[in-house]
């Protein structure tokens, strides 16, 4: 491996690295390499590739031998070009080292800059800056960087001398301190240092360049990147990149800054520059959310705009905006400095967004010519859509308001005030819903937030932790919002006209508008039309699978087909049996104890039934809705405590011991293996009977008033052939026996759901007296791979910590396994059955990767909840055009 | 289908059928054709097929056309060849109806003889016979089974006048009736017809000729048909023939009778002619055993055998039993009817025997030169040596014997006493051993003698139903044991001696010896030498599996290993756990709530597994033995009431409140599918680890006393190849360092169960990191078909009953689904790891029909329960010559 190649240069318009070196060089490496050859202005440096980080850790945490002298060649040249040298007391060269992975993960990984910077070179840096605050600001920020990230002392110590200090003066701004001060505070810091570290603060640069390669490294492995990297699913030997780049500095005085844009604004896709920067500061100022930065447009940021402020810069920044985007074609994400007046672009990526935001990005980006339609539905995550999806504030709602922050992650949600990471996750176990309320979010913080509905908090910008996270994650987020004042302490804030909100009180908050309000605040599902129309007519156009939905009321039947279902794929009888007073027809059946009190149960549940099918397929008018018959064992529906059964015996008219020993009776040891499904339909075929009258009469009765039904009954948890066969005998007599009740036909289908590895083992059996199949993936997970899912979370979490599996199996269909079985049972059934109609009914039908599953294995259709139908089409658009892709390949 | 033949006559030394056509004309009308052609005296007759049955069956119970001119014919020629005329009142053809299926069905089919006969033609029979008596006897005779066979009337309400008249005369047996008693009783039982029917008793012959044909067809569907078909998988659609046969007369006189023989006893194989006869009596005399029958030799049946009463007629049944076996080269069951001196063949069959019989019978045939090794390998059921494994009476117990009877099947058996077979199915379902105890048994008793450990009649012969019954079944018998008087009113009955036994009462029965003893009498292993060790010895020659054994003590090993187990295939861990005080120790362990307490725990326990795991490897030796570590969840372990719980608090000293938490905490809704095997493992590394130790610590010390000791590990209900990655990377280093504190190493593998859907499907990775896979088919078919064993009593036995199975997927295993993850896996395995050891040890491994299947798939061995091994050595080698068989087709 002698002369292996892994530092590359980039500097004076050349750069040794392309954007598709990404996995060698990192995003940020790729990108710093492709702006400088495109002739953006980007300061020179050099980046040590991924690799370096796979042999670091494959390696017992050592580097390659080649790349010591590769580093000092790359910094001999960075020398060169910069006119400076690294260490030197007169004109050092100073450089920021900054990871940088193939996938962006932001906050997660640490940076340094100022390094280079010691007691000697920074008088050197003063001279040369003309500045002795400039240079005692850079070298303290150096001193906490390095302690924080390269040390690994907690960074709020080694903020308590600066707050300190500032308390002292009486000023609010460490801008507002002088030389003196800052010269000061570095003395104190380096005596910090001392004391945690034990040892002195490194003077040698090159000690320092080191020692902060190795953190870049180790941090790859730290906590915060792991959960990252296992919430977005980004695979841990993917390893990052280090990039050693010469300083431009922000902190120079009123003239310099530096900043965040986007091309076009993340929250709603609006095109134009859209971003804040903060004058006088440094890099990490703005992302930490520790002073609110000033929006760069005039329309947003007024008189302290850039726009208004920098003028020459803003149309510098929108020039190389354009570039950036013509170039990579997408929406770029940017981080630039100014230094005395002259833009630098320090970073470009692919900018992250809303689901909002990449919707209309796609569909104008379309109607720019920038891209073509395939690829505008392929830039679109479908999980991303869930966010246009939630519901919004009923505008007739009357509301509350006691604060407006930034509208940071679009959505409104509602929950109860918790002031902590813990206390969302505790209150969420316990099935409680949860607003997550902080002065500020940190990358500790990250299981909090996931586990609540939404994010608020009193400080920070639209580009601040809070506010990245939440988009990523889809979820509701208002950030510095100003008129909130936490007290920790005492659990809870005060907002505007000193309202207290107590830990546990409910509020709501409006991620598009970024109001905070004081209770639940009704809400309305969000309109569908627009830029979301247009991305789903265009998926329409290119998938294969159709989309339909799970529902089981008019009511969901109806939100599901304004999401675009192509009718039901499960209709669940058995969820309509707790509505109301039904379950008291319900249990008067399980429990009749003759044939005349069996009778009468069965009645009153038909005409319940009849009406519940009634109202769904008329909803569905001219599309198939897909019926299940009765699935779950008896003893579901019957009470289990001793009080629930002494009141059930009262209302019934039955000893309390009789029924206890019915109850008894039907206890199973493991009821997911039990007496259910078809396994009733056989011991006790009148139930069934009764279902398939109502869902026939119900048909009848639709048809009479004109409208076209198209019902079709399906046979759950069929394990043999003759299993089905026993109903496919049966339903056509009582299909008969309505029929000329009713002197007409309805077309109808019976089919069955593949749920049992047996059912697809033996799918040319079953396929041959089934009219089609639909995969209940839901039940086919639990029984192939042997793990009950309610009883799961002993060890599953820990299987997916561990890397024993990579995805839950729930969530992501198991491919291995589980799609094993469903690739055999297609391939069987239309081996026996040509026609069947294929599809997949459980909740992995909702999922993108595994829609990209079932498109590949051939099923016609996919089912989901009516909330995932659009995700669901977008998906299905998404695996057609990827394996058309491939299959030209 | 116009002119199809339906009719097959014998007759005069000539048949249309042969032995070949058993499927189209039924054992019995084969064998009679068979008989026949031979030369054989067998009366004329003719056979109408079974495709008239399934006609039948499928045609709305109606015949096809053509048959009626083909009965026609005939009866023409059977009346040509008798030289009598049927319906003629002057020389009367009677004739006998009587059923026979392809497979013998004993007892479950009807007959009727003397067909014919009315208030004329029984005097021209009288005259014919010079025999007024025997012409009344054969009417009332007639009367009764037609009553009762094809009027459907119970036979004890028809029997009652016969009695009544018995009484009357005061005498003990109908012989003792003169022919004006019989023309009384003729007369009553018309009137009983007529109350019963309101009709008149059929005085047309034609009539009740086709009427019993009719019910002949019909019985083909009653109960007592249907079910023991089931019992015995025979299949519903073979349908049965009717046989008419020309009567002769067993009933003429003491120079007549009738009886049945066996070419070699039934009950031990012993060559000669075996059986009994009734003199002066009709057919269904002796196998009803209403009058108990004389033996027919001389040894037995001393001055009454038909031996010394009738030696001419005696040397011809030893000729014929010669012809016959010669012919068939098998042991042949025999009807005969001796009229007036002269023999009759009515029937030859294959004869049922016990497993002891079938055993020597085929050494012996293999001595004889009658049959080849591989034939006699194939002869004998390998579920029939069960009975040859039984315990039987310890010889040197003390017993009191009560009574003895007729050894009727072999094998010691001891339970509570129960008078009726429907007490004996209840207490078995409550997992109470029970004997059957009845005066006779019947049909209807089949379900209680099944589920009887053994069964004790009063009356009856080596031939009667409970007999032939009982040895079907494997089970310890006893018959005609006439000391015993049983009283089912009171519930007791009455042994020699005056010894009173009560229901719920223990008993003891050997059926090899015909005792019957109070209490449960202590037993001892069966003898494998002699013909067992023989026809093993040819089994072993021919087998291609090898079998190892379930074993979890040093005691069971030693049994299996003595009936040639090859190895241990499973050895359970947690059987262990349950020994003695060994579960408090595994409590502690589960309950420890600190490092300290975990680890004291865990010392106990190792040592208690290295103490049994020694045990075992020393009785193995030479042999491999795997040991799956622990597989069932935590609570199986632990206590679930509310007492037990406070015990166990108090023992450990802790308190009950945090014990039933605990308890609680580990709970699981499905347990089956929940936190256990290798999840155990992996969430609770240290026990593992502990077990791990103790099989190479024992392994180690006694490879230093020098024994030879092939430890397996194997890992449960693994799904993914992470999962025995996980140990694979672990046990090398406990391997290490026991190795290294013994200074030695032992060999050993690791391997995993196949027994979970997944872990089939992804077999070519497993497969990678496993060296042997075992199939776990009992959880595998819970699994494969969602069929929680424990809950599946709700439904199973329906799906069985209704056809929708055809086999207990728990006993044999399901071809269809389970077998083809088995044939998927070991495909799968094979072509990644092509040295891979494949074995079985679900229950399946004993079953001889699943036992052809893995054969058929390719595994390397099956592993079954101990007293299973010879079965499966068995059954393996008839799979490997029935498979040879095939292929060389």
């Amino acid at each position: 491996m002698a002369g292996k190649k892994y530092v590359y240069f980039f500097g004076n318009g050349e750069a040794e690295g392309t954007t598709e070196m990404k996995n060698l060089l990192g995003g940020k490496g790729a990108g710093l390499a492709e702006m400088t050859s495109i002739g953006l202005p980007v300061p020179p440096g050099f980046t040590i590739t991924t690799e370096v980080c796979t042999y670091y850790y494959q390696n017992n945490e050592t580097y390659p031998p080649e790349l010591e002298g590769q580093v000092l060649d790359g910094m001999k040249k960075l020398e060169e070009t910069m006119g400076r040298k690294f260490g030197s007391e007169e004109e050092p060269l100073l450089v920021s080292v900054r990871s940088g992975a193939p996938i962006s993960m932001p906050g997660m990984m640490d940076t340094v800059l100022n390094l280079g910077l010691n007691d000697k070179s920074v008088y050197g840096l003063a001279r040369m800056a003309n500045n002795e605050r400039f240079a005692f600001d850079s070298y303290r920020r150096f001193i906490q960087m390095f302690g924080n990230v390269v040390l690994g002392i907690d960074s709020a110590k080694l903020e308590e001398p600066l707050e300190k200090i500032k308390e002292e003066k009486g000023v609010q701004l460490d801008t507002e301190l002088d030389a003196e001060d800052l010269r000061k505070l570095v003395e104190i810091l380096k005596d910090k240092i001392k004391e945690f570290t034990g040892r002195n603060f490194p003077q040698d640069p090159w000690k320092q360049l080191w020692e902060a390669i190795g953190a870049v490294f180790g941090s790859w492995n730290n906590e915060r990147a792991i959960i990252y990297r296992k919430i977005n699913n980004i695979p841990d030997d993917l390893g990052t990149a280090v990039n050693i780049v010469a300083m431009v500095y922000g902190n120079l005085g009123n003239d310099s800054g530096t900043g965040v844009a986007f091309t076009r604004n993340p929250a709603t896709g609006e095109k134009g520059i859209f971003g804040e920067y903060l004058p006088n500061a440094q890099g990490e100022d703005v992302v930490a959310g520790i002073r609110t930065p000033i929006p760069i447009s005039q329309k947003e940021g007024g008189e302290q705009s850039l726009e208004v402020k920098f003028p020459d810069v803003y149309k510098e920044l929108v020039r190389v905006g354009e570039i950036l985007e013509d170039h990579f074609k997408d929406m770029q994400d940017m981080e630039f400095t100014i230094e005395r007046m002259k833009l630098w672009m320090l970073q470009t990526r692919t900018g992250k967004r809303t689901g909002r935001a990449a919707v209309r990005i796609a569909v104008d980006m379309v109607d720019e010519g920038l891209i073509d339609e395939k690829t505008a539905v392929m830039r679109v995550a479908p999980s991303s859509l869930d966010q246009l999806l939630h519901p919004m504030i009923d505008p007739k709602a009357e509301k509350e308001v006691i604060g407006v922050g930034l509208p940071a992650s679009p959505g409104a949600a509602s929950g109860m005030v918790v002031l902590n990471a813990d206390d969302a996750e505790k209150m969420s176990e316990q099935g409680k819903k949860v607003i997550l309320v902080r002065i500020e979010t940190s990358p500790e913080d990250i299981k909090g937030m996931s586990a609540a509905e939404g994010i608020l908090t009193a400080r920070g910008g639209m580009t601040s932790h809070a506010a990245v996270v939440a988009r990523g994650m889809g979820k509701a987020c208002v950030v510095g919002c100003g008129d909130v004042t936490i007290d920790y302490d005492r659990e809870l804030f005060v907002g505007r006209g000193g309202a207290v909100v107590q830990k546990g009180d409910w509020i709501t908050i409006d991620g598009s508008t970024g109001e905070v309000m004081l209770g639940n605040v009704p809400k309305v599902e969000p309109e569908l039309g627009g830029y979301f129309g247009k991305l789903m007519e265009m998926a329409d156009k290119h998938r294969k699978l159709g989309v339909r939905t799970n529902a089981d009321t008019p009511h969901d039947s109806s939100v599901a087909r304004k999401f675009g279902a192509e009718g039901i794929g499960l209709c669940r009888t058995e969820h309509m049996f707790f509505e109301g007073n039904r379950i008291d027809a319900v249990r008067e059946m399980i429990l009749a104890e003759n044939e005349s009190d069996l009778q009468d149960a069965l009645r009153k549940l038909k005409e319940y039934q009849k009406s519940d099918f009634y109202g769904i397929l008329k909803v569905m008018e001219g599309l198939p809705v897909t019926i299940r018959l009765l699935d779950p064992p008896l003893h579901e529906f019957l009470p289990h405590t001793d009080e629930e059964i002494d009141d059930l015996a009262y209302k019934l008219n039955k000893h309390p011991r009789v029924l206890k020993e019915r109850v008894e009776a039907l206890k199973e040891f493991n009821p997911m293996l039990g007496h259910r499904g078809c396994r009733l339909g056989i011991t006790f075929p009148k139930v069934y009977d009764m279902q398939v009258e109502a869902i026939f009469e119900a048909a009848c009765e639709l048809k009479k008033e004109g409208y076209d039904v198209h019902p079709e009954i399906m046979i759950p948890l069929v394990g043999f052939r003759k299993e089905l066969e026993f109903f496919k005998e049966r339903i056509p007599g009582i299909a008969k026996k309505v029929f000329e009740n009713y002197e007409m036909e309805v077309p109808y289908k019976v089919g069955t759901m593949i749920e049992l590895p047996r059912a697809a083992l033996t799918a040319d059996e079953i396929g041959q007296v089934a009219e089609f199949f639909s995969f209940g993936t839901n039940d086919l997970t639990q029984t192939t791979l042997g793990i009950s899912r309610d009883d799961a979370g002993k060890f599953l979490k820990k299987y997916e910590e561990d890397g024993i599996i990579t995805r839950d199996p729930f969530m992501t269909i198991d491919v291995g396994g589980v799609g094993e079985l469903v690739r055999i049972a297609v391939e069987k059934g239309k081996k026996v059955n040509p026609g069947i109609k294929l599809g997949i009914c459980g909740e992995h039908g909702g999922d993108p990767d595994s829609i990209d599953f079932f498109h590949s294995v051939g099923l016609n259709y996919v089912s989901c909840s009516p909330y995932r139908v659009p995700i669901a089409r977008l998906a299905a658009a998404q695996a057609a055009i990827r394996h058309e892709n491939e299959s030209q390949r």
